[in-house]
Parts: structure tokens; C-alpha cells; sequence
């Protein structure tokens, strides 16, 4: 009955079935349906939870449950495991399966070479539309599911690509060639997958093929898996940006979490202490007047998130390739006149609300001059760092952060309390 | 020799194109291009530019781009105009598509009515895979690109969907029927794009068939478009994550940008006031001891960038429905023991550095109290936040930040100024 059951489910939904369950359960359910489970719904849970599963299961269960899998399926199941335990799994397949998992685990981690399957159909360039037809009536064994077929040399060169609706609308005498897309754009096995999603995204691609250095046809690429890789990205930039280890997930355990996050903790420590010096140079002027105190922390705060505004747009546009050395001098023009003028408007509304509440008519105008000097520096260093970081080939998702708080916070507080300083005499 | 250029180009590179021409001379290639110009790069452009461009041109020019557009394409360019300007031009339109336009403009914004194209394929359930195939080989005006044939009753109900690859690999006498999916996830066309996406991504759908509320075939959605809307709804998450508008695009002039994000750092200015009205309350005791006003930014500080984190992993982990009632209180718990850990880390590490920097012992004793206390507070707001606004039906991307600083902010100057003026009795 649960076979049945379970085997009747989707692997989405299997996958969320097994994290619903106590972790000792999960082997347990996988090894009782034996040859009904599917490997595939291990492809759709958490990486915690699958590499806890894998180190339970016998390597010859994995081996049998990886064989029924797409090659990219497989490979991303396998991806993760210690070498050691890779090469007990791969040693209970049949050489020719081993050998190509064996050849997209050397590609580069989240290059095209380890997300494509190497399930394909590839037919030779003397072929019309008929036999192509026929042939796909004709073979058991092919892909899951496809949207294109490749027109490929006798030395394995891609010539090109047909589209299925293409094939369908078209007359059986029809050869393939007259059909094929050349235009295609191919990807290297060696791509990033991130620059892959892009391309897929411009040019609304179901699949693409990936050929290795000499033009030979390896693998195709879906835009299943390419979905899978924009959310990815676009997580990883969320959580980056919001000082959290792409690769937390939310069935990690308390103390995993506790020490990822530790360290952008650590970074801010810094930043903050660093503040704290600033402020520490200027202990007389507030012993003498205490409201410095008071207000520092506005004009801070303020800069810290004028930063993080142009800081995201920045680090978003470089992502999506918006933003590129074409149009970034436009775009800084654009942040600095931002902050100049948010930085005007929020002097006059941060003026008068000191000068109403401390009785200082002077208070107000010193408050004012940090105040455009604080969101003109947030606007230059939120665009700077992260071109800055690009440039050095650092993720400026990642650690742009940091140093433009850093920047806000020693521009307000030194501002503020260095204005204030020389205005009053307070030294 | 323009035309044939500009011709030739894919509608996304025309679209980068006409961005990086001057604002002026945008309508002028359009006009000049005449029949060549390809209306779908204007679905790539941003919105100012687009809705810039349709402003100059005359509606018979739109109406006649609009024409040779798949509908859903057409929609996407129509639907931010004004009304009056989208009447104008639909006006131009013969009956049959106007009416098709007008319907899908109905539905709300964001729904999969208003981004599924009309253009589709459907047989009836008594053919077989050799009608439809001939069916498709001896129609002119199929959809530019489809994926899957929908098998429709007589009243336009929708029964099942064939994908393509499952009619290439079947002989030809073998009826639609058995082919067919029945199983395939529907979209009703009232659904939002974010929850259709998710269901794309889920089941790795090509396609989904969209049906009106009596379950009859309206529309289709296809991937590229849904690749679109992850996109745009990750982008949407982090700017508003960041504090700015999803609407804000870099072609936006410097003014609209400023005014956007305006609003949100004057959310930060009410609770910036907040913090210094704390901070006013313990006046005398950092005249006494002006250590404490070097030392309060950098509990605040340490207590906003550990709220942000959990509120990061909190917002998007609702937006990807891995965090759900079933599992809000494991987070929960999760979350209050990671901030209890790191707030016992950086409370001996900010008390050491406290003791030696300014040579009082209790200093860092406070200090570190304090910081037990700011970080356990973030926790708590980090996920409670995000969590009640989203049971409140409000984005929590969009207003957790504030409420979260907010919390993060005065617990943190509230906890050190008060357990400091207590325990060196200040007052
Ligand atoms: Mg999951
Ligand atoms: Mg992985
Ligand atoms: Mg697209
Ligand atoms: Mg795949
Ligand atoms: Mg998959
Ligand atoms: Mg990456
Ligand atoms: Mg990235
Ligand atoms: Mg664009
Ligand atoms: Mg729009
Ligand atoms: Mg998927
Ligand atoms: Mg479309
Ligand atoms: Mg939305
Ligand atoms: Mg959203």
C-alpha cells in the first residue's frame, strides 16, 4: 500500500514527504520501496538532508537508484558526497554510465558540464524529417522527455538544432538541415551557469546544447534546470546581501547556523568598532554637550540605509548584467544626485526637528551639513564597492556590505561630531 | 541597409539597441524600420522606455507591431499605458483580437490571465496522432512556438495535454487520448504569477493550460514567461529587502528615483527618532560616563545586522514556501537558539575588548549583558515580524525592515544605557 502510495506521488512532493519525516525514517521509507522509489525526488531536498540520507543507504542501492536517473540528476545527487564514498557508488555501475557521471563530475562545480544531461537525440545531417520521425517511434531508450533533437557530424560537431514543433509542422520529405536553427547559441561545458541562465533568459531557450572544446556534442541543457539555477543565483544574491551563507538552509542545525552566521557578525563587529573610535576621538565634545550623543546615531543610520539602497540596485543590476562599464558613469551620476538631493531634503526635515527639540537653533544647522555629507558618501560608496569588487573578481553580493557600512557609519559619526566639534569650540 | 541589419538582430538585442539609443531617436528607427521592426524587442526594454517610445508613435504604428505579436507579449506592452491610449489603439485593431486583448486586460494585474498568450493549439479527443500531426503540417497560423497540444470537448473544456515529445515517439493510429496528461496541473486564469511559478518550478512544467472559472481552455503559459516572472519577483524581493521600489528601473530620471526612496528612508528617520529618544532618556548617565556613548552603536549595530539575518532567511524562505505553518515553530526555535549562541559569543568577546579599550571591568560585564540581550531580541523580531505580516496579507520584503531595526535598535540602546545606568547607578 505505501508503495503504492508513495510511488503514485510526484518527486516534488516525495521530496517534501521525506523532510516531513524524522530523519532516521528517511532511509528507512526508501529502503522499504526499493525498486519503486525515485531517485529523482532526492534531487528536490534540502542538501542536508540528502547527504544524511546517502550516508545511511547501502552504496549499491544509491548505485541502482542513480542509474534510473538523467545523467544531470545523478550527478547532482552525487555532487556533493566525499570522493571516497563517490567512488564506491560509481563503482557498482556498468563502466559506460560510470564513465560519463565520472566526466561531469570533473567539469568545474556550476559549470554547464555538470548541469547538463548527456541524454540526447542526435541524428546525422543526411536525414529528413520522416526518418527522424521514425527513428524516435522506433527506439525505446530515449531521453524522458525532450524538446529539440541535434543535427550532428559524423565526428560528433554539432551542425545545429530542431525545435520539435518545427519537426511537426513540417512535411516528411524535408531534410533535417533545412530545418536546423545554426544560430543556435551553444553552450561550453566549461560555462558558468550563471552567464548560461542569462543567455537563456534573453533568448527564451527550452534547451540548449553543450559541446566541449572541439565543437563535439556532450549534452543539452533544459530550461528546467535552468529555472532551478536562477533561483539559485537569485538566492544566493538575497542572502548574501542579507549577511547569510548562500548555502544555509532552513533544515541545517542550530550550531552550523550559529557559526555561517558568525562570521558576517564578526565583519560587522569590526565595522562597529571601528565606528566606535570615531566616536571615542570625540569624548570631550560630548561630555560637554550631550545631545551629540543623542542624535549621532540618526545621522548613521540614515547613511547606513541611503548605502544599502544604491548598494542593491548596483549589486542587482551587475547581476542581471544591467549595469556594465557602458552605462556605470551614467549610473553614478544618477546615485550622486540621488543622495544629494535625498541628502538636502533630509538635512531640512532632521534641522528643524533638532532645532524644536534641544532649543539649539545651531544644533539643527550642524545636523543638517552631516546630513548631506552622509548620503552624498552613501551614494559614492554604494556604487563604488561593488564595481570596485566586480573588478577584482570578488562577489559583490557577498562583501559589499560591510565596507559600505563601514563608509557610512565613519562618514556620519565624524561628520556630525567633527562639524559639531569646530562649530561650537567644543575641543 | 538598416533594416536589414536591425532586421536581423534577435528582439533582445534590438531591445539593448534602442536603450542605448538617445530617448529622441528611439521612435524614429521604429518609424523608419516600418513592417521590419520586430514590436516584441519593446517587451525587453524597461518600462519608462517603453511606455516613452508608445507615447510618440502614432496608435496605427502600435496597433499594427501589436498585431504580429503573440497576445500575451502584446498585453505586456499595452497594459501599462493609459487607458485612454490603450483604447486608441485597440481601436485600430479588427474585432477578433481586440476583443482577445481586451479580455486577457481584465483579468488583474499579475495574474496568469493577464501573462498567458491565446494562441494555442487544441484537437478534439477522437483524433489520433496521425490527424494531428497532419493537422499541424497543413495549418498556416500556428503559435510562432508551442510545446504541447491541448485535447478539448466540443465545449471547450480542457481534458488533457500532449507534450510533443510524447506524439513523436508514438505511431500514428494511437488516439490523443491515451497520450494524453490528465493529470497536468491547471492554472486558473485568475491565479497570481508568483504561485504559478512556483508550480512550474515545482513539476517542471514546458507549459501549463490556463482555464476560465468553467474550467474551459482560455490560454497557455509557457516557461520563457515564467522565467520572466521568477526573475521579477526574486528582483522584486531584494530591492524591497534593500529598502527600494521594485518598480525603479535604471533608465528611471533622477528625480522619480529620489522621490522613491525617499519614502523608505523616512520609515528609517521615525524609527532613527525612536532610538534617540531612548538614548535622551539615559542622558545624565552618559554625562557621568561618556564611555557608554563610544560603546551603545556597536550593540545597536551587532543587534540590526543579526535581525536582518533572520529576517532575510525568514522572507525568503515564505516567498519559496519552505517556510510554512507546518515548520514555523522548528524555525522558531531554531532561529532564538542561534541568537542565544551568538549572543553569548560576541558577549565575551565585546566584554574582553570592552575591559581592555576602557580599563573598567563591570564595562564589560554590561556590555555583554547587553549583547545577550540585543541578539535574542533580533532573533525573536526577525522571524515574528516577517511572520505577522504576512498573516496580516502585507509583503513582508517590503516592511519588515523598518519594524525589525526598530526592535533591534531600541532593545539594543535601552538594554545597554539601562543595565549600565543600573548597575553603576547612574541616575
Ligand atoms: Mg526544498
Ligand atoms: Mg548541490
Ligand atoms: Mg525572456
Ligand atoms: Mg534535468
Ligand atoms: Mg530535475
Ligand atoms: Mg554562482
Ligand atoms: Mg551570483
Ligand atoms: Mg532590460
Ligand atoms: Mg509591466
Ligand atoms: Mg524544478
Ligand atoms: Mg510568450
Ligand atoms: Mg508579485
Ligand atoms: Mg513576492
Amino acid at each position: 500500500v505505501l508503495r503504492r502510495l508513495v510511488g503514485a506521488l510526484h518527486e516534488a512532493d516525495t521530496g517534501d514527504l521525506i523532510e516531513a519525516l524524522e530523519p532516521d525514517l528517511r532511509p528507512q521509507l526508501i529502503e522499504l520501496m526499493g525498486k519503486d522509489f525515485d531517485f529523482s525526488a532526492l534531487t528536490e531536498v534540502d542538501d542536508a538532508v540528502r547527504e544524511e540520507i546517502l550516508e545511511e543507504l547501502p552504496p549499491e542501492t544509491v548505485a541502482e537508484g542513480v542509474r534510473e536517473l538523467d545523467s544531470d540528476d545523478a550527478v547532482y545527487i552525487l555532487e556533493d558526497l566525499d570522493r571516497q564514498d563517490q567512488v564506491e557508488i560509481l563503482q557498482q555501475l556498468p563502466a559506460t554510465e560510470r564513465i560519463v557521471l565520472e566526466r561531469s563530475l570533473l567539469y568545474p562545480e556550476e559549470s554547464a558540464g555538470r548541469r547538463m544531461q548527456t541524454e540526447f537525440i542526435a541524428v546525422p545531417p543526411s536525414w529528413n524529417v520522416g526518418q527522424a520521425i521514425d527513428y524516435m517511434r522506433e527506439t525505446a531508450d530515449l531521453p524522458d522527455r525532450f524538446y529539440e533533437l541535434y543535427v550532428v557530424d559524423p565526428d560528433q560537431k554539432l551542425r545545429g538544432a530542431v525545435a520539435l514543433d518545427r519537426l511537426l509542422r513540417t512535411k516528411r520529405p524535408e531534410s533535417v538541415l533545412d530545418l536546423m536553427d545554426e544560430d543556435r547559441r551553444r553552450v561550453k561545458a566549461t560555462d558558468d551557469q550563471e552567464e548560461v541562465a542569462r543567455m537563456f533568459e534573453r533568448y527564451n531557450l527550452v534547451a540548449a546544447p553543450v559541446v566541449d572544446e572541439n565543437d563535439r556534442l556532450v549534452g543539452v541543457l533544459t530550461f528546467d534546470d535552468i529555472v532551478d539555477v536562477i533561483e539559485q543565483e537569485a538566492e544566493e544574491d538575497i542572502m548574501a546581501l542579507g549577511g547569510v551563507g548562500p548555502e544555509e538552509e532552513l533544515s541545517d542545525p542550530v550550531w552550523v547556523t550559529a557559526k555561517g552566521r558568525f562570521t558576517w557578525l564578526f565583519a560587522n563587529l569590526l565595522t562597529a568598532l571601528m565606528s566606535a573610535w570615531v566616536i571615542k576621538q570625540f569624548e570631550h565634545s560630548i561630555e560637554k554637550m550631550v545631545s551629540l550623543a543623542v542624535l549621532m546615531p540618526i545621522v548613521a543610520s540614515m547613511g547606513g540605509n541611503a548605502g544599502t539602497q544604491t548598494m542593491t540596485v548596483a549589486v542587482r543590476s551587475l547581476a542581471t548584467r544591467d549595469l556594465s562599464d557602458a552605462n556605470a558613469a551614467r549610473f553614478a551620476r544618477r546615485e550622486l544626485l540621488v543622495g544629494l538631493l535625498n541628502g538636502i531634503a533630509f538635512a531640512v526635515i532632521m534641522g528643524v526637528i533638532a532645532v524644536v527639540w534641544f532649543n539649539v537653533a545651531d544644533l539643527g544647522l550642524v545636523i543638517a551639513l552631516a546630513m548631506v555629507c552622509v548620503l552624498t558618501a552613501a551614494a559614492l560608496g554604494g556604487f563604488v564597492i561593488p564595481l570596485a569588487l566586480t573588478k577584482l573578481g570578488v562577489d559583490p553580493a557577498v562583501s559589499s556590505g560591510p565596507f559600505v557600512t563601514t563608509i557610512t557609519d565613519v562618514v556620519g559619526f565624524f561628520s556630525f561630531l567633527g562639524i559639531a566639534t569646530l562649530w561650537f569650540g567644543l575641543r
